[in-house]
């Protein structure tokens, strides 16, 4: 898409500290990055979201982050890493690109985030359940 | 594993809300959700993290969480998603069977996080753009 600032680093239009490319996945720091290391990894095919990747994206940016994440680890001397996408405004979602977050994680390093978590009643998980399964039928 | 959690799950020796299964990927409600729906999906096989999983592992489980995560955002009423897995201790992995969260969103639901962003220094995001790319070769 003209407008997506993605788009535009996928084609050289713009400038990014570019981290590995096959022929459908880029991988490039994040110019804002949330610690030293944070890589973005993106399908070349626009897309907003995950949802309107191909089954063949999804599982090559899925390897492609499988194979980064260990490298960036090491390069910054981290001892794990969180995953991210975030899918749509509500979840965060900043450009609409759909892009997959690697970040590097260090003992102390004070990037944690904290959730709030819920208690099921009785029943409730089951019926839940049921009905996301009955959705995927 | 025989004192793994998620490997007595896939076992069917711990109870589970399921919401969908494949030969090699399993997806249930996490029992401490953060959201209504939060679900996890996890290979089948143990691993303790996603540099343990198979190729095709990789691939499975990422088109299983393109698949799954609409359905959960449907059920629930959902306007967007977060796909998160930690690998390792110091990013927050509490299970040490690899598995990736699907935390569906809605808008002022107060479950957002805050990172603190970073800036590079001049050259940088190059130099270290050039480290990782090197690991990767």
């Amino acid at each position: 898409m003209s407008d997506c600032v993605f788009c535009k680093i996928v084609a050289g239009q713009l400038g990014a500290a570019r981290v590995w490319e096959s022929e459908s996945v880029l991988a490039f720091l994040d110019i804002n990055p949330v610690a030293e290391g944070h890589t973005l990894v993106i399908p070349r095919s626009h897309a907003a979201d995950i949802t309107g990747m191909t089954s063949r994206e999804v599982c090559e940016v899925a390897q492609a982050l499988a194979k980064i994440a260990p490298a960036v680890v090491k390069a910054v001397g981290a001892q794990g890493f969180n995953l991210l996408n975030n899918c749509g405004s509500v979840a965060g979602q900043a450009v609409e690109h759909v892009h997959f977050h690697i970040i590097p994680r260090k003992a102390g390093d004070g990037r944690g985030y904290r959730w709030i978590t819920l208690n099921y009643g009785e029943g409730v998980a089951a019926e839940l359940a049921a009905k996301i399964s009955g959705l995927l039928e």
